[in-house]
């Protein structure tokens, strides 16, 4: 069992790598190999069991994808992308690296002739638009971002691809994940990790919405359990739709706060400054977070507990000795 | 007011061609020129008052597009695709033509810097797979055809252009086109109107499916007056999501031949054969007719009254003087 993860730098791909080197096993086989892949080389996996490789690849090419896509990939991760702000700015990036990369992606997976499983990571911004909530696993896709748009596509490939048998996909939207360890990336979203993870290391943050602002979230810790959930279920419990929401739970600021002074305290708090940040209403207000993830959760994936459990985790997992 | 026709050469285009070249005006402006484009040369358009250009242009080649999409086309349609059996048959030539030939198309409409007006054609293909019908402006597309998720893909590109203002983008899914004139392409549904169209002109047909097969249906004339109002209608009525369904009506293929029958005596009927077609039940099983076009009905789009008005159509338009 070899196990491709492309985004295997970005914070998900890390974590994934990670929690896949301790497993040991998918799909009821031993990983004799993970390869971590992404657009600078990915850090190593310290004290792995499991050989890691790391490679550079640049999904947008498609001889760079070669290089990855080897013959003795069994499971491929597809995590990279061009996020929401950047797709935003730039039109051509998003096209090339959410839209063409994934579709360089799938058209070296299907050239293996295996039928790999592959694992899509959509994003809750395929939602938006005329579109009336809740969305369910039925309603259309109207995305009001080129992220969304770029990503909804890729839903409809990797759908088209594994009705072919050319592939074995499956796609799961995102909700947006918190609390997001490491530096901010480009993500619109990025305050909605920030005001818990600086705050929790005693450092100021800025919250650029105002309390009530209610959001789909999910943790990292939960969305790679997802993930390796995602790729071991077989593909006739998939359906003809390979791809869905994620499971997340939503949460206004203010219930996330009080989550963070109900573990930490309420010291990290006062650390939050509250000034608008102009023109990120115009994204935010094409978001929508009424999302019945029903078909996911038939399959076993799941949402936090709580928000008390965010803060946990992130405290256990990132912030280890803290 | 300069018209680009991309697949000026197929049976909507010729027609929208000569409704347009009769016409003389478009969204309140003299129409100066129509070019039809397409693979092959098309045919001009005889007696028309209107300066009419053709063009080769393969919209899978971006240097093609260019030569056909210049600085003073002001209402572009984009009508060009691989269809439905011939997409099935070559992935690799549907994703050439469908996806990327409509990305290079709205790039180089992009590059004009005129936003100008862009009717897309997409499909009823697009919906199918586990979605529950009926089919409104706001479910979900699964489609269960290649071409189904390439349309659906251009839908997501037509969308996101014209949000960010670069094109003046709508779209429309044709439902199926009967009495189709001239001869078969590779569409799995050419029975649909062989079955009409040879019988009328004396000569056989085949029909590979029962007559209580039931379907989503609009005649040629009822397609062009709606492209044609398409294109006249203002951004602002379009709302959020480009693309909608083009109104149809569901009829069985017994309904069908009643009206024939009512309209042209009960000779054709008779020309009928009634033999399955191996591996034509896999792609129309696929395939779906409750279709909602509540939002295309309220911006002014018709459906056909009855089948008999198609016959009529057809025997008017196609076969003067028969």
């Amino acid at each position: 069992m070899n196990i491709l993860i492309i985004g295997g730098g970005g914070v998900i791909g890390q974590k994934l790598g990670r929690a896949l080197a301790a497993r040991g096993e998918l799909r009821g086989k031993v990983i004799s190999g993970i390869t971590l892949a992404d657009i600078v080389d990915p850090a190593r996996i310290p004290g792995s069991a499991v050989p890691v490789k790391t490679v550079v690849c640049n999904i947008a090419d498609p001889a760079s994808v070669a290089k990855c896509v080897t013959a003795d990939v069994d499971v491929i991760y597809l995590l990279a992308a061009v996020v929401s702000a950047h797709a935003e700015e730039d039109l051509d990036a998003g096209l090339s690296i959410n839209m063409m990369g994934t579709l360089n992606v799938l058209q070296h997976a299907r050239a293996l002739g295996t039928r790999p499983v592959l694992v899509f990571t959509s994003s809750i911004a395929v939602n938006g638009g005329e579109v009336p909530q809740p969305f369910t696993d039925y309603t259309g896709l109207n995305p009001q971002t080129s992220y969304g748009a770029q990503k909804a596509i890729g839903e409809l490939l990797v759908t088209d691809f594994s009705r072919r048998g050319l592939i074995d996909g499956r796609g799961f939207r995102l909700p947006t994940i918190s609390i997001r360890p490491g530096k901010p990336n480009r993500a619109a979203s990025g305050f909605m990790s920030s005001i818990f993870r600086e705050p929790l290391q005693g450092r100021t943050a800025n919250c650029p919405v105002s309390s009530d602002f209610n959001h789909y979230y999910l943790s990292p810790r939960k969305c790679v359990e997802n993930l390796i959930k995602g790729a071991e279920l077989p593909a006739e419990a998939l359906g003809l739709n390979r791809c869905m929401p994620m499971p997340g739970r939503v949460w206004t600021i203010r219930q996330m706060i009080d989550a963070m002074t109900a573990v930490a305290g309420s010291g990290p708090a006062r650390l939050i400054s509250w000034e608008k940040q102009p023109g990120l209403d115009l994204i935010l207000d094409g978001w929508r977070m009424d999302i019945r993830a029903d078909k996911a959760e038939s399959l076993g994936l799941e949402a936090d507990a709580s928000f008390e459990d965010n803060i946990r985790y992130f405290l256990e997992d990132d912030l280890p000795g803290a």
